[in-house]
């Protein structure tokens, strides 16, 4: 079976959406808007939703005009917005992005493990290193550190998490009124982390969570984000254009979960899709263009401008070809994956923004049920992908499409399930429950 | 009119709570008890929910078998598990505890920015420094600051808070389809924080919250954390035993936010005030008694080392006299008030424990409905109190008799509201919403 993600930025991924006539531009702070997007996405039995995040907003353009005609800006912190949509829903899973950079271990492990009990085993959290000097300087720093740090810390932050989140084994607490024991005391394990980037004792003030961990998803491609992923991650979200590239992705992470003493299936590769659905193709066409003529040009630079890590485009024609580029510490695998899409398909800096106007750099799919479908299936069936992190273009009409649409032509050919098959986000991807203490040893795991 | 807090940590305030038979020692992580037991708070008419927090467990015991007879260790972070409380109730105000020292101010502006939207204008940040080394320990340090460097470290923390809060005027965004301008520029404003302890740029990826500002309480009695709470606080929660005392504190307080440019009613003054209400007297000290039963010697002398701020007592004989002491880098103002009481009433150590199981050092009521009422009339009339913040013995039957006992005759004398005036946690404890900008120059308010 298909894994779903239903990733739902208020109000859509396309950069314009905001300005369609049916969109909310103020939903990114409303919560019935959002229980009433998740419960469209829960009704179409996605896996999961999944919220991105940055601590920050971006603000290098040119001046707060340019600015103020950028969409989102503002929006609900995510694991706030999650723990209340816990709470009026029942089966879809609750994913949240959280930085490694700009938090500390003991408050991460203590929110997502509080998230994971409101939610009775919903939670996951996408796990980053956050990409721009914008979210740096919001933490006392001019700079984000460099890549190679950020993952360094990374790493360190994960063996705090995990050793967290086992601070009590499952069966820890016996609340034996009688005796006046809480807990068995050979039950309590008490972390004493010292490391390069962190010293933290434990043990948490949370018990072990319902799921044993939350799911660890990760979003970050590069060699490093790769290898970090094949160590940690149980779902990896990732930017992939052509099955050739999906394949190449997936069978490296596989491989490398491998080398990692893990089982290569408890590493699901969702690549994010762009999805524009319509009953026929037409109506699907008129509305991309719709959404399309929207797009402000001082937008779409800005829009490009990020996904480009933060290069300085500006002073080049818009409709001639996007120069060499510098490297960037933000993503270089986003700077890569669009370059090389400007290089492939001989794009202008004009056709380039349109292009990741929807979808950011991600797959693009448009056309009816079926067609779409089938592109889906293509990927899933010949290994590039485990399911997919669907990116809708506007909300709610956008989402409502492809659960009303999409979802029953995927039942329909048995690649998509029609009822949830547990209570917890690990059930539902099919991940096993980890057993206590079992991110310690990765190389144990294997014997 | 009285302000009433319900400070409600699973399974109660007494020591000993968990082991009554009624008590739900599990209750920390059920989200269905917190929700049951908050709706009965909002039926109450209280004003708000309180939850105290800490990040760590004290594990300053002898060794684990000693830690694992102390009761609650393992419960829901507050912030999460209010966000999701939030969207299960409408009136009641929902304040969280959360610590300057282990926090960065962006994060902590956005979390209670996005709660404040979650619930419509119902947070309040219960802002603290943190007391106890073991906390410092999970966040890289042996041991905490020290007292002076971790309030000079809060008051630059509250410049910026408050500063992300007004990053966007009330009315920036404009949302304005037609010409493509999301906000208006004009109505942005970057922070450009650069201080002592922190740099931060801003804006805050939040609008400004319906409160204007969440309601600020603050918890520290110490002269500075009275200057921190003359100069920030509108709701000081604060353990008082005698009136004198309360009406010497309460006076301070508002001559001091006076000398800051405040309005003195502001500043609600709220002790803590445990409660043991029974239709008969002889009733409320039979569950009394019981409790004091259930409190394990190994219990109640942790209990007391926490309260005078992790100074060690155990070489010192139970029916003997409390030691001087050394000072604490803890919370000052606590130790004071317990070694005061314990040479005022010649307590030894045994009788000092039993004296704090159940109010941890705040005023302790114990008898009928018309003499609590009584009690709590003489403190608000005679100017030590502006309200209380209630802790129930144990739960829910401490809350339940609280609400159906004693708020009915609070409310036959006409101290106390019948239904609430607002819809915001402001509108209820009669304080003003802050207009933008209105906590960068106390001085100019004044003006
Ligand atoms: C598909 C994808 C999604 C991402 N989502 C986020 C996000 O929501 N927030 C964020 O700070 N970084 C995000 N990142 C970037 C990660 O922070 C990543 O850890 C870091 O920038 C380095 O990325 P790289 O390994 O691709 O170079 C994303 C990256 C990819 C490839
Ligand atoms: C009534 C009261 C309640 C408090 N509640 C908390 C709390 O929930 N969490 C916490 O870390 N500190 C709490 N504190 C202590 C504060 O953190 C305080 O900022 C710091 O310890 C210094 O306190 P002092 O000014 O009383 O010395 C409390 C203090 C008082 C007096």
């Amino acid at each position: 079976m298909m894994k779903l993600g239903a990733f739902l930025p208020a109000p859509g991924h396309h950069v314009a959406a905001w300005r369609h006539p049916h969109a909310r531009p103020d939903g990114g702070l409303d919560f019935d808007y959002y229980r009433s997007l998740v419960r469209t996405a829960e009704r179409g039995r996605f896996d999961m939703v999944f919220l991105s995040d940055g601590a920050g907003v971006r603000t290098t353009y040119r001046d707060a005009e340019e600015l103020s005609r950028q969409g989102r800006m503002v929006h609900f912190e995510p694991l706030t917005l999650l723990s209340a949509l816990a709470v009026h829903t029942t089966h879809i899973g609750l994913t949240a992005t959280a930085s490694t950079t700009y938090n500390e271990p003991f408050n991460i492990a203590r929110k997502f493990a509080s998230l994971d009990f409101l939610s009775s085993g919903r939670s996951g959290w996408n796990v980053v290193t956050s990409v721009t000097d914008a979210e740096a300087q919001n933490f006392n720093l001019d700079r984000q550190p460099d890549h190679a740090t950020r993952y360094d810390r990374a790493r360190e932050f994960m063996d705090v998490v995990t050793g967290l989140w086992d601070s009590w084994e499952d069966d820890a607490f016996e609340y034996d009124k009688e005796s006046g024991r809480f807990f068995d005391p050979d039950k309590l394990h008490i972390l004493h982390h010292q490391g390069k980037h962190f010293s933290v004792r434990g043990p948490l003030n949370v018990a072990r969570p319902p799921q044993g961990y939350p799911v660890i998803v990760q979003a970050g491609s590069s060699p490093d984000g790769q290898d970090f992923a094949a160590r940690w991650a149980e779902v990896v979200f990732t930017a992939q254009q052509t099955l050739d590239q999906a394949r190449t992705f997936y069978r490296g992470i596989k491989k490398q979960a491998a080398e990692h003493g893990r089982n290569p299936d408890d590493v699901k590769v969702l690549p994010g899709t762009f999805i524009v659905v319509g009953r026929t193709r037409a109506e699907a066409e008129d509305k991309y263009a719709a959404l399309q003529d929207l797009v402000d040009p001082v937008v779409g630079l800005g829009l490009l401008t990020g996904q480009l890590g933060d290069v300085d485009i500006s002073g080049h024609p818009l409709d001639g070809p996007l120069p060499d580029l510098p490297p960037t510490e933000g993503s270089t695998s986003k700077q890569q994956l669009i370059y090389e899409q400007a290089r492939r398909e001989g794009l202008t800096i004009r056709q380039l923004y349109l292009s990741v106007a929807g979808g950011r750099g991600h797959r693009f799919l448009l056309g009816t049920p079926e067609s779409i479908a089938d592109e889906l299936e293509e990927w899933f069936v010949g290994e590039g992908a485990d399911g997919f992190n669907i990116m809708p273009d506007y909300l709610p009409d956008g989402l409502d499409a492809i659960v009303d649409l999409l979802v029953p032509e995927l039942q329909r050919r048995g690649l998509f399930r029609t009822e949830y098959e547990g209570r917890t986000l690990r059930d539902n991807l099919g991940l096993p429950r980890p057993a206590f203490g079992a991110a310690r040893h990765p190389a144990e795991r294997r014997a």
